[in-house]
């Protein structure tokens, strides 16, 4: 498949970068400053190269890499709220000229699902979104697989830098403020790691969760949502000498997303160490399904993403 | 799509079950002495009912079941070794009548994968197996997705009856007589339990894996297989006071299918409790992927039976 990328962050770059290696050919990259554009396949190596030591993917005007040839459009420009813009046009235009795309922003799935979902059903173009939940785990085609009404809820750890502060906190008995820097120091938490820790993360993955398992049009505003800011060394240390453990939790189930600070078991399935990630299905006639592994990372996402990349290539034969 | 069914064993049953829930439609359902057919779907109730009652599942000639009118063959008669005949038969009918193949029967695919996919080149059908290995957990599907190049190894429990086996004996430090009759009086072990216990089924699910991962022409031959009859409840107390429990591992690596009971963490992701199932994977770029839940039972290996017509059903479009 030609692959046009938008987004030249950790995700977009490690999709260039293994793109070749699972058979796709990049024809497009760009970030918001720049583009290289090439149908027969860009130099991946340059670009990347040239982002690096420039701040720039290439020469090109990145108004122009929309509208030039690709089969799928990977979106992974940085996540934005409300409007989900930019990220949401770029899915339109991408529909409108009848591609498929493939999203790693979570904007456009969390905040304007139905939107995406109607400009698909008038497009020849097909919308996925592995990447957008779970990181390299395949939570949305396992949801799709077993039938999205078939899945009653799902409960679990969806944000690998609060499960990294909580495991620390409670394996030392630290206090948040003191893992927060250490996280930091580590490259684990990013300078603002706002979204991480305040639960809007975890929520907008719920969000996505949601509006596949109840074909709804949830969007953040419907997730109820409490971080791990408040929570002290001292609480985790009393739930430790309980067999217990603190996790930023997620739940999708009847129709709510809620995202919240839980005691958990500490050898329960969906309390898994440092930045895992853990999610647990309830499937009817199948019970539960447990799914556990990196949930973070630029080359795990760019993973998911090229699994959807290769599914369309399979749905064209 | 429409299905036709053969096995009217605790899976076949269970499809029949539960196919129209999914969306599709039962033309044709066989059992080894009998079969009901008709294009514009079967009642499901009266054939089940009478495989209850009478033994058979209808009045029709089994024989004339394979040339029924079907989009999709489920194969799901008991697994056999060798020839793995007769579904090795079936297989190859429904793929030069051009129509798809879903496999639960682990013998085609375990001792004959060279045959079945260069049956599937001269066909327009596609073979699908994903109920083979691990029941509920989509192992097969996750491979695929990450493309099955790129996984490295597989290892974990993929057989329930020996892992209640070896969860009760650790519990309890019974031995494995004792536990296995327990087991055999609750129907967690069949009457004769042979496969599940001394490795067989394990190292079939093994080597399914092994053709998938290495695309080689594996067979049971090729696996180094041992069961766990000669465990004593002593050895997993041992086991039990070191943090560690016994688990009957399938190792898919380098080539090599390894089948043997191995000493792991209590706390591993792969030493599962009771009857479910747990599988690592290690994936390129996306580190250990970790699948866990019922790996076997009626109803569970049905919901991946009808996965993987639906993945069908999707490329059709």
């Amino acid at each position: 498949m030609n692959v046009g990328v938008l987004g030249a962050g950790a995700v977009g770059g490690s999709v260039v970068e293994l793109a070749e290696e699972y058979g796709h050919t990049v024809t497009v990259f760009a970030d918001s400053q720049s583009a290289v554009v090439d149908p027969d396949g860009i130099d991946a190596a340059a670009a990347l190269s040239a982002k690096r030591t420039d701040g720039r993917v290439g020469s090109a005007d990145p108004e122009a890499a929309l509208d030039a040839e690709y089969d799928v459009l990977v979106e992974a420009t940085p996540t934005t709220l409300g409007d989900a813009e930019p990220g949401f046009s770029h899915v339109r235009t991408a529909l409108e000229r009848d591609r498929h795309v493939v999203l790693a922003n979570k904007g456009p799935i969390a905040e304007r699902y139905g939107d995406i979902r109607r400009l698909e059903a008038e497009s020849a173009g097909t919308v996925r979104f592995e990447a957008t939940v779970g990181g390299a785990l395949p939570v949305i085609s396992t949801i799709e697989g077993f039938g999205p009404s078939r899945v009653g809820s799902l409960h679990g750890v969806l944000n690998g830098t609060a499960n990294f502060i909580l495991s620390r906190m409670s394996a030392e008995g630290l206090d948040y403020e003191h893992v927060l820097v250490e996280a930091q120091d580590l490259g684990v938490a990013e300078t603002d790691p706002t979204f991480d820790v305040d639960g809007t993360d975890t929520a907008l993955k719920g969000v996505i969760v949601a509006n596949l398992l109840f074909e709804g049009e949830y969007s953040l505003e419907d997730a109820s949502i409490e971080g791990i800011q408040a929570l002290s060394g001292n609480m985790l240390e009393l739930a430790r000498e309980d067999g217990q453990t603190v996790r930023l939790i997620a739940e999708v189930r009847n129709g709510n997303i809620r995202v919240s600070p839980r005691l958990v078991p500490r050898e329960s399935p969906v309390a898994p160490s440092g930045t895992h990630n853990a999610v647990q299905l309830t499937v009817e006639d199948a019970g539960q399904v447990t799914l556990s592994g990196r949930g973070a990372g630029g080359a795990e996402t760019a993973t998911a993403v090229l699994a959807d990349v290769g599914r369309l290539g399979e749905n064209r034969r």
